[in-house]
């Protein structure tokens, strides 16, 4: 990683109307995340030592997200919207501050690679005083063109006002920028508003950088990653391409996706070697997988963690705080939360647990629930290594079940089980011959 | 809409050999409608003031869905196949009866938009005597072209008579038509079987109205809109473009749709704004969903009303007659039935809610049933607003849990608790110290 | 199917490094079967009268699998990996021992259909001598190039040998080859590793054959049917190409998928007329479906057996063992395993049957659980025909309910309930008028 210090601009200010939306556009999610954090992290990733985040009027919501992420970002409010470059001035105080290189970027383009937004920042290490960055799109039209002159680019031309030899142009302007520290701010404040809409435009520092004398240059980053976000269908667009790099990556790193076009991941999923995803599964942030672990299909995880050999599912829903141990078997319509299973124990079917650790071993039921909550608080439920919970076991927490002990088949378990004992709370059976034939015959009879 | 009056003429006769199927073609369904459902849909939405169907021999069960749709619907059978022509004069008087235009379509052509079928009729207010549908396919072999000279029809030329020049035509017959009132009959009569098949085409109309010194044009679709189903993959493919228009237009309203490759709807879902729809989701028949609604994954919804701040899932369930109010929670294995849930009440896990009212802010714990069925008949269940129900609980309908009341875990409620109580059923714990051990030990003994 | 013997050599040595996996390439499954057991299945059904398997060394796991599916398969260790004629020698001894027809086929491959194998083997009935697969890729780069004169293979030239004609060749080398019995042994023996790498190369066959005045020929089978398997994205590739003919065979047959790219099939999946399957549905291995069976989204069968008529899902879990009569009725989050289900009968909610036989027209209430295992053995539970079971209830078994009998809500069974009783095992409920105001009210007190 350079050395040199870097501000990254984010300009987080666009309306997003298109989106027809209460939020703002940016903090939209693609792959669990707000754009905006796939932004800030990308650029923390490219090595920024100071953010700063140009947001509208009124957008606590925005200025909190980003300080979420990024906790010494420094917001700027863009009070009126005159364009790209009114927009970066607008972190004035950031840019007067000082930098080595300064990059600007946009918070509803989410997909943008650390990679790229480096190869974007080169050329100011070696003199250059802008960079634009370009991409090729299927089809040009309506993009600005990055007109260049052998490694020189010359101008960002819109395309109302290019020629037809520049309208053959295939690299088009993604609109990201990375701008030398130095010129940044004199580059910035000699754009004028001289144009049809009265706007400040960014791109106009290519053309004033050349005629000062300095250094203006191309970069390219694929179609896809500089597709910025407008309307929903945008948003569902960046979610599939951010969705097919995941599936991608995981296959590479060993996993076998059976169907990868319905597994759904977080930005933050993690897994190991020979794991197997079934069709239709889906991850939420902060799960981590390791090797072999089985995943059945229609499983939903979220803030879990899966040792080697686990095996989940059909139907698993694993929420925040669940780990589970080597080889731990869950089966299906199973929920668990802030449950830590241990290594071997089996939850397989109808269950529920959730503030619970559960030991080595052990094996719950079929609808064994842990009652953690009483309509105030949620309590928590030890279950010792190999004990055995009975059918239908509803456990009452706080409450302890001792290793090794046994639960009686339908029980409400409401105090501690010593181990290795067996506790039972059941009625005895009772039997009522031929009750059910003169109950059938008595409710078929015809209503006088 | 126009104050002209229309009789559509649906031809539903068509046997569907290629679906090798037991069911007539057009019940089958698209999007949870029968494709004459669609087809009388659009006709309704396209002005139609009369409908005639004409069926096959025998085929009661098409005339019920088309009266069960349109109730004054008239239904002709066509008793023999002789042709398109032949099939729309099965509705002689539903033609001799007047009408200003006349609309021929075809119920295996379920995706026909009204706003298209309103282009097809509009000539004929301007006093053209037909108007017949083209499309542009992505590869016109096998289709007929529509031969025209400036605004003018001058044919619907069958591929196989078509001369060089005519065959570079793009413009394909979709097989629709409109007809002016007063010429339908006149026309179609006037149409011969002098061809290979012998059979009487509607396409002839064309030429015999031009030699009749009438005027013919052409309007034309969308290519997806009038492809004909004749085979489960057809149909397969006519579900996929219903669902990719319903998914664009969700998306249009303001819901997003995280991977809407993988949600299905039904014609008639309508969506809030601000919802949210996880991947992997399925909607049924009948359901709207208010604003900010959150529905997770792997939910399935049909009949249900979610009023705004609604979340679902995943794994939720929701069957008909369900309506959830602001802010209601339902979580994971839970289904309902012919519930009212009021705003704020909460049924997290693995419960099963039928025939039942439950007030504001109750909490259901994990594995609540209400027992709605003895066998012979379903019963009410009514929990009050703030009751709090025990996991694993059972309530025997006709009951009533009163506001505020508690219900202990594991009871089997059967008869109604007052506001404010608490109802338990439940039996004493037992404990048996060193049970278990001694129950392995003989079980792991090795059989003598 | 023709009277000539057939050795079919498999070649399943290769190390799959690219798949970065502890299990061995050939290993990996497809549709629910191993990529060999696929190879080895179109080798049978093409006819194969002897079947050698070479492997690489220390693969007992590949050779089980072989010997799993081809009980009478030898199996050949290739000890050093000298290119693909010296693997094809590893299985020297069976090509000794005399066959009319050799095929040489790749274990990697696992789409290769019986149908493309007997197109590849007839020349040699002709009197041919060597007949090597071709096919069409869309883009030729970087293939081995099958040279035709007339109907003759001339040779098979790899990319960097080829003249710049020879490059506009579009039929490439599959791999595959056949070889005369008679001559197998004698061409393989005069291939030679005068080569850049040093390897034997079966390609080499064709000019040594032609060399010799011998026949040699090209066959083509369908591109997608050739693809080689060696990394995880291409396993989800020959996945979705097998999941789509398997889709297009069940529309064929008569069935409805209404999101064909969302139901994933065994290969063995079979499926009857009027099926309607209904988004999001995964069917394992050994299942057969009845005709006018429905099955609702979200459902997972494997190794069950449904009747006509049945109706399961949505969320159905259906495990191996499970058999379900005819108009049988399994609900949401209902699982079943080694489990009759006779006609009429329902388990709609909730439920585990398992271990268990369901007599005709049974009922069972949600949350009713089978509890099959005491943590040491498995027992059945057996339900008598029109028996009705109560919410909530648990079974344990071994235990026979009697036909007609009822089971009341809550109940846990441990003894036979006879035809036509009741029987009950509850507590009596008990009201604490009052009880959840104060409980609230000290809950609510803030702590001193």
């Amino acid at each position: 990683m350079s050395d040199r210090s870097l501000l990254v601009v984010v300009l987080a200010a666009g309306e997003g109307t298109r989106m027809a939306s209460r939020l703002p556009k940016v903090l939209h999610k693609v792959a669990g995340r707000t754009m905006l954090h796939h932004v800030l992290d990308a650029a923390r990733a490219a090595g920024a030592t100071r953010t700063a985040v140009v947001v509208g009027p009124g957008r606590e919501d925005v200025a909190a997200e980003a300080m979420r992420i990024v906790p010494d970002a420094e917001v700027f409010v863009q009070t009126e919207r005159l364009g790209t470059a009114h927009a970066v001035l607008a972190a004035r105080p950031a840019l007067a501050a000082g930098a080595d290189d300064v990059l600007v970027v946009y918070a509803d383009t989410p997909l943008i690679r650390p990679e790229t937004l480096g190869l974007l920042r080169a050329p100011l290490a070696a003199g250059a005083a802008v960079a634009a960055l370009g991409f090729v799109p299927d089809d040009p039209t309506g993009y600005g063109r990055l007109v260049t002159h052998g490694d020189a680019l010359v101008a960002i031309r819109e395309e109302k006002d290019a020629s037809a030899a520049e309208k053959e142009i295939r690299l088009c302007n993604a609109g990201l920028m990375a701008l030398s520290g130095a010129q940044a701010l004199p580059l910035l404040e000699r754009i004028g508003n001289a144009n049809a809409k009265g706007e400040y435009y960014l791109t106009d520092a290519v053309e004033i950088a050349r005629a000062a004398g300095l250094t203006a240059v191309a970069a390219e980053a694929e179609a896809d990653e500089v597709a910025g976000v407008n309307s929903r269908v945008q948003l569902a667009e960046a979610e599939a391409i951010l969705q097919r790099r995941l599936r991608l990556a995981a296959m590479a790193g060993g996993a076998t996706l059976v169907a990868p076009e319905t597994v759904f991941f977080s930005a933050d999923t993690v897994l190991g070697r020979d794991v197997i995803v079934e069709p239709h599964v889906v991850f939420g942030p902060g799960v981590s997988v390791g090797d072999d672990v089985v995943i059945h299909s229609f499983c939903h995880l979220e803030g879990a963690r899966l040792a080697a050999g686990v095996s989940i599912g059909p139907y698993a829903r694993l929420r925040p705080g669940t780990q589970l141990d080597a080889g731990v078997r869950i089966g299906n319509f199973v929920e668990t939360k802030a449950a830590h299973i241990e290594s071997g124990a089996k939850v397989n079917h109808l269950s529920y647990v959730g503030d619970a650790h559960v030991g080595a071993n052990a094996n719950l039921g079929a609808g064994t629930i842990t009652c953690n909550y009483d309509g105030f608080a949620k309590y928590r439920t030890e279950i010792g290594a190999g004990a055995f919970i009975g059918v239908n076991s509803a456990l009452v927490a706080p409450v302890t079940i001792g290793e090794g002990a046994y639960v009686g088949t339908g029980a409400v378990i409401t105090a501690d089980v010593p181990a290795d004992a067996l506790a039972v709370a059941r009625s005895r059976q009772v039997v009522k011959e031929g009750w059910a034939k003169a109950f059938r015959e008595k409710r078929a009879k015809p209503k006088a």
